[in-house]
């Protein structure tokens, strides 16, 4: 292949940002001239993003500072940074138009939904402005908009997915409830029959189940099991047959009608997600081949095109600037299993799989205090030390130590012995960290991937911090802060939890869950999204209507929260005032409550998938000796992207003639090869 | 091959005991000397099944009527149908070891455990009549062994697998059980040093969080959100900050760890589950392939073995003697199809599963009327007629006239206007139902699959009987029997249910809730079981403590339910006296009322895997017209046997080496094949 360096420069970058596309699996459909490509690698900049979900964060927080306010600001003040926010967004979505070719912008629903969200914001401040200059009532409803931002920027791939997924299955959803209510209006219709003329009364000595709405209502209630069995007693009290028609309701309303609901969900979510995921599996593999037609060459007359060992070195060199060189060789080595120096399509589209692989590169490197003093480190005291700590009796008798701290953390603290106590338990978990730094590299112990190292540390030396701090104000000033001494409390009892790490189950569970961490992160996302849509609407309908006051308080209005419409109701007597909509805040704390039924199936697919993958634990820092000099690990069967543990879940359920290279020119994905050669 | 009738028939008879065993999933292992087989055969006879549980049945129900009783029975009486159950299972016991050989008979857990139960349960009655005799307290503690009958009958099958699956995923689930109470624990430790200082009180005025035993109560409550939010009320009320600590508490240990809890439960049922199917598939296998031992002939020198078709119609007669000649010859039209005249071994393994399919045999009869009064039949006013009611608009009337039936039930029956139109009801649906004889063949349209048909016709025609029955009462006696009119009522509101039929999304959930009934019949067994164990044991321990009056006693003990211990408590106040363990009906409901908390994910699974294959729906009977004179029809993908549910479920997840024939002749499920020639 005879090409001048300028263009082999411009392959390299475009094959980069092919495979690093499909990678981490944004499907952008980008011009291929060089200046796109280059606004396309700052596009995907990890400090662009970092600044975009930055603004976006603090768009959202507007919402603390806003009346109702936590922290009330002059209304100018909030609306000059969200104008900044709106100008950064506005760039954003600029850089990504010049990025793209210009009707596919156009084309872009997502697009769309941000230019709008942005005028009508816009709009809004205009309109609110001028309202509270002439001093008149106004509404910043575009407020409810903001989460949309967080759903429609390129980056909010994910989410977006998720609200597909479970736009796709409500047709079904809605038909099983149109048969539970069914069911429901059934039962009721039934129960009138059978006890409204019995004459029965209440606990309260109301007339029971007389009314046809109000037995739906019960009924409807009993399905959440939150009136069982008072609705019940009063015709279970009359004959026992009457609990019978009870027990058949739950047993289908409740139990089976909850159980198809569930299953009809998580059926049609799942079945939705895998297309969603076959659509990205087919336009990575679809990316990859792009790639490798950038990086070809013909190494016969005719033969089939293949990608050099040197052209993929200075590709993954651009791809991930930090990857070793013994991993970028480690990885062509799986590929090129022959040793021929050239690899062809199918190793190739394979690449990416093993690129996201994160693999540890351990180097079997001495101890500093061995280089620094050798003769002392390597002596038998010192050795024997080093075997003392690395002995499993060494955890067990800090385990028992941990125990200990635990009862003296649960006395009560106001005795001089037991609150002189916390030193010495402070100085044995320092000892322990010290020793382990005697004994294991120190770069080791504080690798990435030492998650309990680190969290020992930190909890250890922010505990003696706060701990010092406490006492000096205590013999200085004599008093006690309580903020600082509920620090205090938090990082003793956090120490506590260290305990976990020694056994290896409950390892096993905790590492189970760290992994399935960027799942739960976006369902987390769309909460946030839903929440704040209600938060933003229930604010503008309730702010004020429900007053807290404090518990010293002597207003008269205290007894029923500021509203008369409470009085005497249980909502004022079990002192609920504080479940409010005045401030972003409460409506926040509010709304969990409200959700705080049994509605966390969802995670359970992805863990029931975690689950199933054998785990394999990083341990503490290793010790030093007999150990080769270089060595690789896999970090985790841990994925660096969502969409990878995805692909992963479902990628048994696959089709095969998915995973073929498919290059598919009229794809949604697909990318036009310009020959810039 | 040369051998004489009788053994050719012992043979056939030893064949087809194999194949059926095949079928229904029996692993037996029997003798295979002609009189064994005869006793074998005898041994599975469905007579014998039925009246085993009929015992079983009789045996349980003694419950209602020994003391504590729903009706007393003089204990002799409930002493002698004891006894005559107890001989009952000895005799199916004797029969058993007379099919099997000895020495697997004493090997075989579930033999021993019945033998124990049956002398227990005696022991403990001769020493009971011995004690009621001298007139001295007796407890009756054999009956908690009742359940365990059910349990260990060769006929549990399922409900011993199901045990099985849930005692191995135990391990699991107790590991996630530790980490759940260390994270209560921690959390507790962390609620009382942070809160227990400073000073707050609940709603009661009692201190607030200052004791860690009811810290640790009241937090475990929370995980079943029963007592959210009033437990943070006081805590949030100080600070907000607060209210993160609880949601925080309520986010790990309610959602995660619940999730977690289910995942473990989920996988490690499915994964032992799947283990002992993969089993049951083998020894189907095995079975097949000794039958196959048995059946087969060589047809050329050297060449494989075969099984003649001749064999083949002669065994099927002996395993299913119900099964048409057609239905026969279109299975074996399947495994022959190349229309052979015999089979090799993979074809005849594969004839069991082809067994197991339910096929309807429709034979496009015409009309009993037409054959009788042809003329009059086929006239133009009957064939409008037919059309009229198989147009889709007499189902929209239908379904409008049960609408505004719904509206009448709902109207005050004391009205004339009202219960006179009932009467217009029943008649309309009368005429329904013989418009649709008239129109679809009789026999076609009350098949045995026809499940709607057969719903409407009863529900009608003894709603039109106990209408009857109740107006003739009123116009006698003039009044009205309450559990006729029961009746009556809750007639004409399953006659409502049938609007379901008519639309498909709703027929196809109903459809598949059906499909799944034996999985839910195993699940209620297995409920029933512990309910059982759990009902005897409150009952000697609680009986009398709890007492129940009627409404309009005036004992001064019934303010408290006849206990002074609960006096004043919430239990009395709210008049949950009968929630009590006086008999065993009583303990059964107050059983179900405190399993009243949402654990109906274990229903899920099939659920997910019944929904997943595409529904076919019988439909109403077939109209007469355009049929070929003989029609096969697979029934359902409904499964005879739960055993056949599940292989299909797990069917894609078995590895392919299963489903190969495989002799192991050391398995647990081998029987060794006596050449009886």
């Amino acid at each position: 292949m005879k090409i001048n360096y300028l263009c082999v420069f411009q392959d390299f970058d475009l094959a980069s940002i092919y495979v690093s596309d499909a990678q981490y699996n944004r499907n952008i459909y980008f011009d291929t001239s060089p200046e796109a490509v280059r606004l396309y690698l700052r596009y995907n900049h990890w400090l662009a993003k970092v600044l975009l979900y930055f603004f976006i964060l603090v768009d959202l927080s507007l919402a603390l500072f806003e009346e109702p306010a936590v922290l009330p600001l002059p209304i100018w003040a909030t609306m000059l940074v969200e104008l900044l926010c709106l100008l950064v967004f506005t760039i954003r979505l600029a850089h990504y138009a010049k990025v793209i070719p210009r009707d596919k912008f156009w084309k872009d629903p997502k697009n769309i939904c941000i230019i709008v969200i942005l005028l009508l914001t816009l709009v809004d401040m205009i309109i609110y402005g001028a309202l509270k200059a002439t001093n008149c009532y106004g509404v910043r409803w575009s407020r409810v908009l903001r989460p949309l931002l967080l759903v429609n920027v390129t980056e909010g791939r994910q989410l977006r997915r998720a609200f597909r997924s479970i736009r796709n299955a409500l047709p079904q959803i809605f038909y099983v409830f149109l048969l539970f209510m069914f069911s429901l209006l059934m039962f009721s219709l039934m129960a009138l029959k059978l006890l409204g003329k019995r004459g029965l009364k209440t606990i309260d000595g109301a007339p029971y189940f007389t009314n046809y709405l109000e037995i739906v209502f019960d009924l409807y209630v009993l399905v959440t099991t939150a009136n069982s069995p008072d609705v019940m007693m009063p015709a279970y009290n009359s004959s026992f047959v009457f609990a019978i028609f009870f027990i058949l309701y739950i047993l289908i309303n409740t139990y089976i009608f909850m159980s198809v609901f569930l299953a009809v969900v998580y059926n049609n979510y799942k079945k939705y997600l895998k297309e969603e995921v076959r659509q990205l599996v087919r336009a990575k593999r679809h990316k990859m081949a792009r790639a490798f037609a950038v990086l070809q060459e013909h190494r016969e007359e005719g033969g089939q095109p293949v990608v050099s060992q040197a052209n993929w070195n200075q590709m993954v060199r651009l791809v991930q600037p930090d990857i070793s060189n013994a991993h970028r060789e480690l990885l062509w080595s799986v590929a090129d299993d022959k040793n021929q120096g050239y690899i062809g399509k199918v190793a190739f589209v394979q690449l990416v799989d093993l690129l996201n692989i994160e693999v540890i590169t351990l180097k079997s490197r001495p101890h500093p205090l061995q280089s620094a003093c050798p003769a002392l480190y390597l002596s038998a005291p010192s050795r024997l030390l080093c075997r003392l700590v690395q002995h499993r009796a060494f955890v067990i008798v800090y385990d028992l130590i941990i125990l200990v701290n635990a009862v003296f953390i649960g006395l009560d603290e106001e005795n001089p012995m037991v609150s002189n106590s916390e030193w010495v338990f402070l100085a044995l978990y320092l000892l322990e960290i010290l020793l382990k730094l005697y004994v294991f590299e120190p770069k080791a112990f504080f690798s990435r991937h030492s998650f309990w190292n680190w969290f020992d540390t930190i909890i250890v030396v922010s505990a003696l911090i706060a701990t010092i701090i406490n006492s000096a104000m205590k013999s200085t000033g004599g008093y006690t802060s309580r903020q600082i001494l509920d620090i205090v409390f938090i990082l003793r009892v956090l120490r506590l939890i260290r305990v976990v790490d020694s056994i290896k189950r409950f390892r096993a569970i905790i590492n189970t869950l760290i992994r399935i961490g960027p799942a739960i992160l976006t369902f987390g996302q769309l909460i946030i999204v839903v929440y704040y849509i209600f938060a933003m609407v229930g604010m503008e309908l309730f702010k004020g209507k429900v007053k807290f006051f404090e518990e010293d308080s002597t207003d008269p209005d205290k007894a029923f929260c500021g509203n008369t419409d409470l009085k005497g109701t249980a909502f004022a007597q079990l002192n609920y005032c504080k479940n409010n909509f005045n401030n972003v805040v409460s409506s926040f704390i509010l709304l969990v409550e409200l959700t705080v039924v049994n509605q966390w199936e969802k995670l359970e697919d992805n863990l029931v998938n975690a689950m199933e993958t054998i785990d394999n634990d990083q341990g503490a820092g290793q010790p030093v000796d007999n150990r080769p000099a270089l060595m690789f690990k896999i970090a985790s069967k841990r994925y660096r992207t969502v969409d990878a543990l995805l692909q992963r879940m479902f990628e048994a359920d696959l089709d095969p003639e998915d995973f073929a290279e498919n290059d598919d020119p009229d794809g949604n994905f697909a990318n036009p090869t310009f020959s810039s050669a």
